[in-house]
């Protein structure tokens, strides 16, 4: 069964050409091409975190891929979930991910999964057990809605409106930036952009203050794509240096590389929140990303947000593309059509 | 971009035939005219508060339109929302309605909004910033599902309702009777009935116990409607008065005017619930309207909700329609047709 | 109106063939027969209670029925709902069942009810009361989507999934054994089952402990469709010689009969968790059947629910199945078809 929970999916370094394909796709529906991939098919999206974009842009997706989806929200009308294997479930968790992902199996076609980091640290985002449950044990292909590792999918987002304003990937700056936050956050957006942005051959600057390193797993699978695709990375602890050139800033913040032992944030990096006075040096059409949600006056100034260099709209709006195209691959890949029927009794 | 928020959006001073025909519309769609004013589109409900008649009236009119409709609850699986411009977001919003707006804008193609006033008293009712925030900021039409200043789907329903049992509008005899309740509520429904009622031309006579007079803005905005439409306004501080020889007597319940140093509610203001006996000088075939949903047996007795006279449930479904007919008008009034798209990055 | 709540609502002692009827339907609905008993139809499901299974499976119904489903979650963005009559409605519930199910049903087509038992005894659970109200006071058909006293299409998939693997379910040896759990829990699946498979004239036995027995009027009823079907049923108070010979060995926890006085569960009870060796006197091609979920370790054990016995993935995949055939049978025996259109208001 294929999935498409992590960029790992799309064979970055045998399959070169996959992420950049599907970036094309996403453009070409954007323009206005027509597909029918989920034409009677019912996509279920099941979330264990809070979603707007996500939740409605995949709803979009479906709905104009002629199919039709269901939203469940875990632990709001829908049963608390254990992932964990041989456990005595004698606790608040009355579901086992093995039955949810069998069953659910059996009434859609396609399932995409919410599981944020539960702050663990590194280690454990790294494992992205909830997920990997349901990749084990669902009959269906698995998207990711966001995991503790990766958000593929806005990874593939971000790249497009890249590709938008400054053509050829190979030849664009993309600087990420930390941002200070009121909270220590998930890692799985900055993964994702490095991951996507390494595949696809870009120059990346990383700048982030010292103790947020993101992880070594994280940064070794970039720099395996970059040797396929010849993209450049480079790490700095200091902002400006980092994005100067720049023609994609993009600010996100993330917990301190020790997540259990750091306090949320530090007062003393409030500094890190972009104002438009960080884009002096930058390159002069620099343009602005940030994933969304983003907290205003705290992470980024409301004077960049409602500058002229910000494209966090369009970019959330790539979203919807960007996830119809990982659809309808996903769907030509499991050789999946319209007339299919998941028998799981007839598989065991 | 035409909106629909406020009754003024339909114009009643310069086009008074306005509302009347988008009535005349939805009694035509209940007696079975077919409409696909939303074919291939996608509507948004955002709730920033409960419903159960708004989001399934919307939803049925979605589909009954051909189209499909995406349910958001602010605060349950979405982002909670700040609208005020210019804060540092350091609180428990972690998402800005210019973004929300924003994004949402590029995955549907009209967006219903619920965004109850708060209780702060007269002045914030009437500024009505979170609707205000969402008009301002979302590039498609904004339909609202009930704000702080008015609901003016449940006024269109309601006159709907009104017509059907008595004809002409400019002839039937409309009194609002303020009813008690455990709470203090908003008024958006009686504001609503109010400045509905006269733009459509009818003898309305309001009924409330001394310190729960409606909004001066309110009041003066209907008197400058009945001032084309023909309409009378009469205000009573006692029931019985109001109801003699009233076709339609509509009971609802709202907080006292100085809603900061009011207590919720008054027992000495408990004969106000409507019993059987009120209707005993009112016209002989008078009906019983309330939006629902109602407190039976504080606001109005079992008695009067369960006999005869009461058109509540008949009320509630014209919801449906007037919200089918309101939606084509928007749809017609913006110019949207299925092959739009809504692309927000060439508009910046 | 045909109402779908009970298994007293297909007449199993005057159309003794009804229930097999929808087992035969589901069963050419699973091989591929399509239906479009929904085709231009609303289904509204209200949940009071959690669900992951019954929600998307009722959903997949809909749209592969050719309809459109609506789900509400009382108390969760839809206003609590009072049930009870001639109550003053001065605490926390702001709407009554009355204007719900009557404003729903101008909405819907058809509407799921989710009401779990409340734990208030055996005669509560008779009563009924909550769906009881909604088929009263609505004016479409009915669906359970579980109550206090039964969960119909649970029955009717677990006596399908019977049939897939036995055959003629008159030959059909069932036993259905209590289980242990960390809390008390409702009834209706193990009166769904016992009554389903009564009607269909299985050989049934039920294991419990002392102080479990299942109430008077369920196992009465049981006994009526029996005398009809053939149907043979037998009660132990001991697990082993319950299960000895049995086809389908099915698990399901349930609390003492005495509710208001009964401890949640009692750790000397452990001992009924199914393990495989409860296995060892049974037909050599048992199937292990659970209505999920199910508390892993607790209720019954990992290495069952692994094993080559389990076909609880196939029986949840199954309420897929026999759903869209009850729907399609409601719609049929309400002479509703897709130009059909409930006014309200020329009923009353």
């Amino acid at each position: 069964m294929q999935h498409f929970t992590h960029l790992r999916d799309l064979n970055p370094t045998s399959e070169p050409q996959r992420a950049a394909a599907l970036i094309t796709r996403a453009r070409a529906l954007k323009a206005g091409a027509k597909s029918r991939a989920l034409s009677d098919k019912i996509m279920g999206l099941l979330f264990m975190d809070p979603s707007l974009r996500t939740r409605t842009s995949f709803d979009a997706a479906a709905i104009k891929l002629g199919g039709q989806s269901i939203s469940l929200d875990v632990g709001q009308g829908v049963w608390g979930l254990e992932y964990l294997d041989n456990v005595a479930m004698n606790g608040d968790k009355p579901e086992h991910v093995r039955e949810a992902a069998g069953v659910l199996s059996q009434y859609v076609d396609v399932l995409g999964v919410r599981a944020f980091s539960r702050g663990e640290g590194l280690s454990s985002d790294e494992a992205d057990r909830v997920i990997g449950a349901f990749r084990r044990h669902a009959s269906v292909p698995v998207i990711s809605l966001e995991s503790a590792r990766e958000h593929p999918c806005q990874g593939l987002a971000d790249l497009m409106t890249a590709q938008e304003h400054f053509g050829a990937l190979s030849e664009v700056n993309i600087t990420l930036s930390w941002a200070p936050h009121i909270k220590s956050l998930p890692r799985a957006v900055p993964n994702s952009l490095l991951l996507t942005a390494a595949a696809l051959g870009c120059k990346i600057r990383v700048a982030h203050p010292l103790g947020y390193a993101l992880a070594p797993e994280i940064t070794a699978e970039a720099q395996k794509y970059a040797a396929v695709s010849g993209a450049k990375i480079d790490f700095y602890t200091h902002q400006m240096p980092a994005i100067k050139g720049a023609q994609i800033v993009y600010a996100k913040s993330w917990g301190q590389t020790d997540a259990l032992v750091a306090p949320p944030n530090d007062p003393s990096l409030a500094n890190w929140m972009l104002e438009p006075e960080h884009f002096n040096e930058a390159h002069p059409d620099a343009k602005f990303l940030h994933c969304l949600p983003v907290r205003r006056g705290v992470e980024v100034s409301h004077a960049v947000l409602d500058g002229p260099r910000s494209s966090v709209l369009s970019e959330a709006g790539n979203r919807l593309w960007v996830q119809m195209a990982a659809l309808e691959w996903l769907m030509q890949a499991n050789n999946l059509t319209a007339e299919d029927v998941i028998d799981l009794q007839s598989l065991t």
